[in-house]
């Protein structure tokens, strides 16, 4: 007998939709190396017009993206201010000094309501002693923060106070779309507020491979030496660009995985030995507390024995992420397990 | 009227294949980056096998895979011996310095018979005032030697030499099976004299995107951290890997550009005003001279504006490289050009 | 009338003594880079010898110190902890991530009672996304912890720890002579849970310039080689280190240092306007609290109208340093002087 | 019986002079981290105007010099032309590479007439696989050329070239005024042609440590930054800067070390089993072929147990440096011994 598998563990593990399939095997394509690629430009084109910004690099995963506009914006020696449970920090690897030389300046509560005031805290005046700070990243929807989104509001306000510094602001967008689906507003409205953003064709959109770099030309211009610096520049990429450009017809798909997460999170904020603050499920993203001691692991393991796969997130908290290849039946399923487990 | 079209600028212009696309559009695929495509795994596991290593690597390009090698095999600060014509040195972007921190030590003929003596002679003692010398790459076919192979008696003489000064050594590769091919030999004659290669599946292989790193599973495992650092950890890369393995077996394929390049060469040493060392034209690379001065660069555009493009390779020099997507009747077609053009 | 200045910015501002002076006039020097100068040798013997570790190397900082330890502790990429207050966090140019391209992962209250458990939690597992964590970055006595002194109790139990988890220990022991004085032991008490550490001559000691950093022998030599790429390597480095084997004998009158930052602080503690945490002022720094907003930048300017030189230390804090070249009578002065400020 | 040693190895070996130690004892000095040690500024204002540059930088190393340069005046990723027998390439540890992440680009004979062509040829066009050259690095005089003078004219032809190209040239002037003392010029003649210049201190100079790094002052403020990053950041710095203005005031003296080296290579000349290029015999440097193989260890080793010190200079050849503590008298016995081990 099979058993039946629920993927909750995070929104990478989408599979390509039909539709991208088809699209990638009939794929116009040419030397991207050389700008012959025709179906990566379209969807640089696409993308760059999507989030309203002049050009766009398509690179193969959001961690290239992500470090090539530390890369871009920065010198040697500077100072980047981040949020310290940005995955930028956290996550990847900690490429920015490895390969920018960049110092990172981790502050608590950058992304939340206080962004503005931490930042501003953050600042520090020139001193032979201190790095140049150049840089300030922005994660929108805030993944260690459980899938929040950081209001238009306050991404403005960070976004001016950066700029009377001189400070560049990129964003770490790898489901920005998920933060516009969520408020029902144009990704604009977030996307206006920074200089660069980075956001994945893959996670809730389902394409296979890539995440699109934006922001002015001259940006980008210097972003793709960098890219061919780090071996992100590809030949016939368009088989990977064909399935992006329909994976951004998608966006639309996101409310689902929200009212999934919405029902996942009410109904685990119902069992016995599960913590879970709903104001702060705002998109497809489940985080809960397991109050008693070391019983995130085995809860996660529990859960891992009968099929459901989900991550624990430090010692006592587990995460759920809901996306394409999950449905409401999984999520009932899932919470009928765990309320076998918690019973 | 359409003029017809011979690009001989590079094989990095090849189409996938038919086959190819269909292998993509239906290939099994998970999350690489959580080790979950199959796909993947089954190439990497016949990459390492076909050129006898214990492990490989999937990365998007042949940059990354030589830079991966830089990183693994180096500390910050070395020193890296190669070739001063090698593609490490000339065509990366000078990745090495920017990303492991490592001196190019670039030394004249390294790629020749003489290569061991040239090694030995730029092994430096310990000194205070000098890097440690910790890696020697290797290219082969050597691109800008014209595709010349390498013989095996040479790697293996600068592999013990190397083995004995405590130096790793590392091949660039991208073409090894055109090596192969050209001697009629298995490939592993080549790649048992090193420490790590990366090869490509585009070129002559056709495959749209992917290079693969070998070596041996530690050195793989610390490589694969690196790629997760330099954004080369792609999710459902399956269906890119799904064309690499379509690609691996195709290597026969490259005795037919290599036929081409014989034929291409021959009939162009036999035309006024160009310069063909015949000797050199050993796979799928012609380089020939254009004697009178700055004529490289107008032979060039000449060319260019009836259809066939190449490269010029210096100012003296072009360069045309034949692959799958170019016919006999193509040669015939340029050589018949450039006898309009230079007679 | 000429205004008398107390300068209690630093003690970094301590002039050489009249020994000082003879002393490097008469040093017997040769080419250290060659390892002939023979009182550098003699200083670094003796230094290591104090410290309690097999070697010792003559820095022209203890930034150079510091930064050596952290590149020849470490390999590219990897992460190191300390304290989100460290000297080499805060003041150091963000050097560790352009020098070594390291992350630094800083942590609030390593340097405090509760420093092995704050370490305990910054601890990751291994995991492709983290950076490999190599090293723990101590402080003592601890700058802008006030100059405070970490217990050699909680320095053993991180030392334990970091040995456990196979992470080396380096201590930024700019003032670690202060520490021994202040509990009256030896320094050895302290050094002896590190691999490596750094100390000024300069500061308390009164040298003009140097600092030392000592470890085992390999770790040495390696440290050289980094010293030499930086360009730390100095020819008759002797006239230096002359003042600083005079330097090594005053350990003894930080005392006096202790005894005026004791006066003073507990001079400020009475005055209106002023907070001082007396527990905190264990050596020779006295940080008090201006608690009305703005004001500690005002109290700086109108001490320092009146020839009295202290730095803010961030909007709502005063930094004072005693040092060889305060007296007695400079401390009485500085409080009357601030009596009047403020009352 | 004490044996007679004459050190022909360098000159960085010199001794300070009786003057120097009495200015180094007798110092003013202050804490230059604060701008605040007068001699460090009289210093560096006099070796500016002495170079004709807007601004000057005291450093403990030529390497740190060269190295901020380097670091001032390129973008990580950058890439770097200079003479492939330079002293930052052969000698200074790779540090390029891993400071500043440049690529060095070393070429053949551009420390020579033919400097401007070699130049030329090096340069190359924009191209998404080039780093982008930023700089230019000559040397004058050529350490590894034998002392050799650059001509001012050659200089200001590759100067002039550099700008057109947008490059900047940075000259290591270790040795510049014997280049000036050679042609019996004003040391400007040679440093208008470069943006920025580093000149040692110790050497002939015969000051015990010190370089100084001259250029704009904007160029001279970022540098500064970075020396403080490398620690290079001294406090009480003038009890070395007081030996630098005596070592200024001694430019003319190393007429004298020219005439013996030139006196030193003529009897070379004479001798059996040696040969020596004359005409390369400009300033205060000889080096000799010894055409047997092998032989040159031999020499300096025999010479060696004789008291004579000198280096070997690869293979089959040696350099031997006329310096401050080397008289006439010495270099008549150093040919005399010569004479009976080659006789």
């Amino acid at each position: 007998m099979k058993i039946k598998i629920v993927d909750l563990r995070s929104d990478t593990v989408t599979l390509p939709t039909e539709e991208m399939r088809t699209a990638m095997a009939g794929a116009k394509v040419g030397d991207d190396v050389y700008g012959e690629d025709p179906t990566v430009k379209e969807l640089e084109a696409t993308a760059a017009s999507l989030v309203g910004k002049e050009a766009a690099l398509f690179v193969p995963s959001g961690t290239m993206g992500n470090q090539l506009a530390v890369l871009t914006h920065t010198e040697r020696g500077d100072e980047v201010i981040l949020d310290s449970e940005a995955h930028i920090y956290c996550y990847e690897v900690g490429a920015p000094a490895l390969l920018a030389g960049v110092q990172l300046r981790p502050v608590s509560r950058l992304l939340s309501e206080q962004g503005p005031s931490v930042l501003r805290q953050a600042l520090r005046p020139a001193d032979l002693h201190f790095p140049r700070t150049s840089l300030v990243c922005l994660e929108n929807t805030f993944n260690r923060g459980g899938g929040t989104v950081l209001s238009p509001r306050v991404m403005a306000e960070i976004y001016d106070l950066a700029r009377q510094q001189g400070l560049r602001v990129h964003l770490d967008g790898a489901r920005i779309f998920n933060a516009a689906v969520a408020l029902n507003v144009d990704v604009k409205v977030f996307t206006c507020c920074c200089d660069s953003l980075m956001f994945c064709l893959s996670k809730g959109l389902a394409a296979p491979v890539g995440s699109l770099l934006a922001g002015s030309r001259d940006f980008i211009q210097r972003a793709r030496k960098y890219r061919k610096a780090l071996g992100g520049g590809m030949r016939q990429a368009g088989v990977l660009a064909a399935a992006g450009l329909v994976a951004l017809k998608m966006v639309d798909r996101l409310a689902e995985d929200h009212s999934h997460a919405r029902r996942l999170a009410e109904g685990m904020a119902r069992l016995p030995g599960l913590k879970v603050d709903l104001a702060r499920v705002q998109t497809n993203i489940v985080v809960a507390e397991v109050p008693a001691p070391g019983t995130a692991a085995h809860l996660v393991s529990e859960l891992h024995r009968r099929g459901i796969k989900c991550a624990a997130f430090g010692p006592g908290t587990i995460r759920l992420v809901t996306h394409k290849d999950v449905s409401a039946a999984d999520i009932d399923y899932t919470l009928q397990v765990m309320a076998e487990i918690l019973g």
